[in-house]
């Protein structure tokens, strides 16, 4: 409680010996721009971001879809309602999915022979947007449409897709996409519902052979689904094929369950309640053997299975190839929230005054705190790393699934993009929002504010959709595995060079050359230094070096469980499993800081390069500076780099403080997306008011005097008395 | 979604150069312990903790009344409920405060002459352990007893208890602790509300002068208040006195308005919704004389002012002294509910099994996984260091509340001591609750596993009762002022060696001699230099350095700020606000190791010491991990050193694996605070079934036999012929 800032007694600190020169010559190098009172503003003649342009920049490819999204998504009537029963809140979005028929959002998934455009970049995009008027409507939809409809899109026949989608389109037969099991998550392979070839009746008998196989987690389970695409081990004639997917009707057009199945509800969860979880569990349940989605595998009314792919392994990945739709998605749509979070918490920060510093009159804005410039900024950076990185991702995804270019390789390619994405952009939107909600004091913790709503809502993208865990363990085993068989093709030579290498790689820990070159090159100045660190080729040498040595350093460590019996390799590499994890999120961090660059190259507006670039170099220098021990470490970054790091963060925070408002602006935050009082303009009429209040006081005469300015006045005067009584002697 | 572990792949890299000698001898090095497969249990005549020892312990000096608590806050009727309405739960938490009432809960903070026992550590001690029963019965029980009526005994005079304690303490007269403004939350020497002393009628006028003054976030002010201790401006005789507190009653018998007062609801928030938060306004509010809380400030009828503290500054410190309660209370409180998160998701880690490794036809538990006890045992080792820490704190609070031990020092030592350790053990609540929602998949997110509501309720913790920046810069501003007091009591002997160390310091930048001499130490024994690590005095060392350096250089980086203009003076303060959080955070963790280290000590079991002192290593070598980075730059720890912590810290999570069964039931969160299903057993019992159903399976001759082992068999049967062929040729 009490007041900041604490400068005031230790800037008495007078005995203390003289600053360093380095710091002397850091202090001079400082830029201006550090705000001394007034709200900063771009200096003249600097740089200023195209705030259109940037935002065009952002949209992407499918900028009109999004445009139509966003306009779509600030209509009330599709907003998340405040303090409502979870009963409420769930007929409310059910209602809202109907609008979203009559608006036909979901039309642009459909293949042509489906009457589609077969536009699936336009449809996830579309589908991201939603997020920003409630996250439980747009995972509602995402289940209907992404899931369930998409499933036997993806896995059906065209006679299934005749035979079912249409009313899946229509929300006629809302549906579940029943996979996961209480007992297995992102471990799909060891499902244990089973579906059994009856070759008399020619039919599949589905069962749940325990508790823990009941399906869980299921949107639209607990009320709404008439159906479910039901994943669950193929057998027929005595062999176990593998986990296929089924069209299995569950509840009748009045809702009631139809025999042999059971259904429980998840009940109240910690976000996303306008969505029906529930559980699904079968009873020896009966559907006809055309009722197998029959694209990767079949069975002959007599019970013999076939497949276009034959090994078991491929066949599996290849039906799940389809769930990258949902990671895709989600990455848009966690860095879509992590906007609308900054939007709020950084309007409200140049707006919202607290505590005097400079003009003892005129509190000081939020923003201009060095800690709260800290809080936001390097996270707005990485919000607009992940929104680029995105971009590449969706095309990736469009080329794949519009059957353009969808090769093993790029399905490889892509599943391996998003495995990386997913799991880092809905980190940073869970660590952003919850900084923002912070970030605002008591404000942010109101339900109206938004804030808090994102965090419940969003939470689970962190486990669903493929644990993020698992997914970066997934990077991980792609990395090693490229690494591997590159190490397996090169010849002798080649080996010979590349322990060479790894030599050089030790010794630089002992022998700290790159340090000492590093130094060398920026001897006696710190303005040299921070140049030098902003350069795309410093931050790219670093953050590629970092990707590869660690991922070198885990293939060198897992060596040794080559000669091991299975049960001690598999302990072996558990003993690493936190370095792999490492050497994935050190890879993601270098896609996103390369999408991000090539995102600013292709932009045309010169200035919104320049201001873009700090932006990017924020980005790429607080990467480095969060895992700074091990470049150190790894004798990557010389000490006194090292050291000037901390203070060119600091240095680009203040950079681009006047930047704040443009940068947010370029996200396209739009009222009715945003729908929090306090980044409304109520806080800077409430300023306005209590300012001109207190101008009045100070201009009357009547206005009561403070005691301690009294208490002041008058030891003044008793000092100027004492020295008149001096004086006189 | 493809099945983890990577190794297999990995594990062929067969051309790279040896293994460096530092890792080999690292590996020989490993402890036993390292899981292959069934749980780890804890080896034969290995420590063990002795869980009632140490659990006593954790309930520390007020024991008696923790252990009441727990039994109270196991009641069902004190529960949270699941989906239920703003209002019903509102209604429900003023049921239970009835409950509470019937209980005496809060009876131990009555001082002597109002029949209480003065128990004042007693009272915050029972009032924590409510947390686990509803956060918000426990903080509306909080604004009741904990504000509203210990503004009334801290700030008033014996006839003011009389006439105002009883029916606060029984609810006859519900309260508000009208503090916060909407325009200023932790700065409350700027609050804005008037009190104007009218001598003609000998009355206070209490007036809100404009919107941002509206008194908000105040809880029992929606609904429920018939009365508020209102902080107000003072002004008397035309002199504005500064904040003092008022007795102001604010609705009548019937819950209506009383005339001049106007409030608002706050409406939903993102958690305690079982308290009906709101708003405040007063329009020329009249109430007597007498209704000013007057033990530190009095007007006379004629309007004279006086108090027995002459300086306003210090006077007005004195007078928000009584707010240390609240956050010594939410120490102990956010404490409690890391525990509680803690042994729900390390239970179930013990009991979910996901993905198979070392035994094919058993998955692993999911704490045997390297990366879920990386995620959980280092924030359980910090919830212990909390225990400990806020143990002394209380300790030192019950000194001052008392009487005991109230000296101006004592009090300023609390306060210090508060604003380090609240900002700390909320920080660690809420990224230990999310770990743990995050660490439970799918069913952390489930509503009834309780882990999503401890997040909601426990969000505002970060930014009420002192908003934890505000805190921190208090805690700092206390360790510069210490610092520099200490400067200047040194004679110019002292001065001389000051500069002397400093130089030291710097030099120790360029020359890494303590580096060389850690490294010799070490040579060629990462036994040796594990065991020096983990010795206290290594980490004492480390820590008190790093905090004492840490003051030091933001100090010397302020020094300019003392010739400067006030304004150039607070950007130049500003400039290094970062590194003063920075500072306070390292003290922070200081006093955290120092108070786990005491708490060890004071342990007769030498088991138990043995394991803590594991615990106590996980968490101190954890925290120098974590700024390795400023560690390596300032010369205190070695590249060697540095590189060898992140083995070590692996280490220690194995070592404990075996212990954290134990480690948890010290806690005692007993049946009824536990209500999470994944956690009562539920998981294991459906494990069990599914593994009887797998192994009855496996028995079975009529068992499907699988795709792949039908492929694999016939693979082998071709080479087998294959073979058999050429031998025949």
């Amino acid at each position: 409680m009490i007041p900041t800032p604490a400068g005031a007694d230790a800037a008495t600190v007078e005995d203390a010996p003289e600053q360093t020169p380095s710091a002397a010559a850091r202090a001079a190098a400082e830029p201006a721009g550090t705000p001394t009172g007034p709200i900063p503003v771009v200096p003249d003649g600097s740089a200023r971001l195209d705030v259109e342009a940037v935002s065009r920049a952002l949209k992407g490819r499918w900028a009109d879809s999004r445009d139509e999204a966003r306009e779509r998504a600030a209509r009330p009537e599709l907003h998340k309602p405040y303090d409502v029963s979870v009963a409420e809140h769930r007929a409310r979005v059910l209602e809202q999915l109907h609008l979203l028929v009559a608006d036909e959002t979901s039309h642009k998934m459909l293949p042509e022979h489906l009457g589609g455009p077969n536009d699936n970049g336009g449809n996830v995009a579309a589908f991201e947007e939603l997020v920003v008027a409630d996250p439980s409507m747009q995972i509602k939809a995402g289940v209907q449409w992404g899931l369930f409809t998409a499933a036997i899109i993806q896995l059906g026949d065209e006679e299934q897709h005749h035979r079912w989608v249409p009313d899946a389109m229509s929300l006629q037969i809302p549906g579940a996409f029943a996979m996961t099991e209480i007992g297995h998550g992102s471990d799909v392979q060891s499902l244990a519902t089973t579906a059994t070839y009856d070759a008399d009746t020619e039919e599949w008998v589905i069962h749940t052979p325990f508790r823990a196989a009941w399906k869980d987690y299921l949107g639209n389970a607990a009320l709404h689904a008439r159906a479910a695409t039901v994943f669950a081990r193929l057998i027929t004639q005595g062999v176990d094929h593998g986990v296929h997917c089924f069209y299995v009707p569950i509840r009748d057009e009045n809702g009631e369950l139809l025999p042999g199945i059971s259904s429980e509800d998840d009940g109240p969860k910690g976000g996303l309640n306008g969505i029906d979880n529930g559980r699904l569990a079968f009873d020896q349940v009966r559907v006809p053997r055309t009722n197998l989605l029959n694209r990767y595998g079949d069975v002959a009314p007599d019970g013999t299975y076939s497949s276009p792919i034959e090994s078991p392994g491929r066949r599996f990945f290849t039906m799940l190839g389809t769930l990258v739709q949902g990671r895709v998605s989600l990455d848009g749509a966690a860095n879509r929230a992590t906007q609308l979070a900054l939007h709020i918490a950084i309007t409200y920060a140049t707006q919202r005054r607290q505590f005097t510093a400079a003009d003892p009159t005129r509190e000081m804005v939020l923003l201009d705190y060095q800690s709260h410039l800290h809080r936001l900024m390097p996270k707005l950076a990485a919000t607009y790393a992940g929104a680029f990185a995105h971009e590449q991702l969706l095309q990736a995804f469009d080329d794949v699934f519009s059957g353009r270019g969808d090769t093993p390789e790029a399905r490889e390619d892509l599943e391996t993009m998003a495995a990386a994405l997913k799991p880092t952009s809905t980190r940073l939107a869970l660590d952003t929002i919850q900084e923002c909600r912070e970030a605002c004091g008591g404000a942010g913790f109101m339900a109206e504010n938004q804030l808090v709503g994102l965090h419940q809502d969003l939470d689970v993208y962190a486990t669903f959709e493929g644990d993020n865990t698992v997914l970066l363990q997934l990077v991980a085993k792609r990395l090693l595995s490229d690494y591997t068989s590159e190490l397996k093709t090169i010849d002798r030579a080649g080996i010979g060079r590349f322990i060479a290498q790894r030599a050089e790689v030790l010794a630089r820990r002992h022998t700290p050359w790159t340090r000492l070159a590093q130094d060398l090159s920026d001897l006696g100045s710190p303005k040299r230094a921070f140049d030098s660190m902003r350069s795309a080729d410093f931050q790219e040498e670093m953050l590629a070096s970092r990707a590869r040595v660690k991922v070198e350093e885990v293939a060198l460590s897992l060596r040794p469980a080559a000669r091991m019996s299975p049960a001690d390799a598999a302990a072996h590499v558990n003993k690493h499993q936190v370095e792999m994890l490492a050497a994935a999120r050190a890879h993601a961090e270098l896609v996103l800081w390369r999408a991000f660059t090539a995102g600013i190259e292709a932009l045309e507006d010169e200035d919104s390069r320049t201001v873009l670039t700090d932006v990017r170099d924020l980005f790429g220098l607080d990467r480095i500076n969060a895992d700074l021990a091990w470049f150190l470490l790894n004798g990557l970054i010389s000490a006194q780099r090292g050291r000037q790091i901390t203070s060119d963060l600091r240095r680009l925070l203040w950079r681009l403080r006047p930047h704040a408002l443009d940068l947010i602006a370029a996200f396209d935050v739009r009222p009715g997306h945003v729908r929090a009082p306090i980044a409304l303009g109520g806080e800077q009429e409430r300023q306005d008011e209590a300012a001109a209040y207190h101008r009045a006081q100070r201009a009357s005469t009547s206005a009561p005097v403070s005691e301690k300015v009294l208490r002041e006045r008058a030891k003044k005067e008793k000092q100027a008395a004492r020295k008149r009584q001096g004086a006189g002697r």
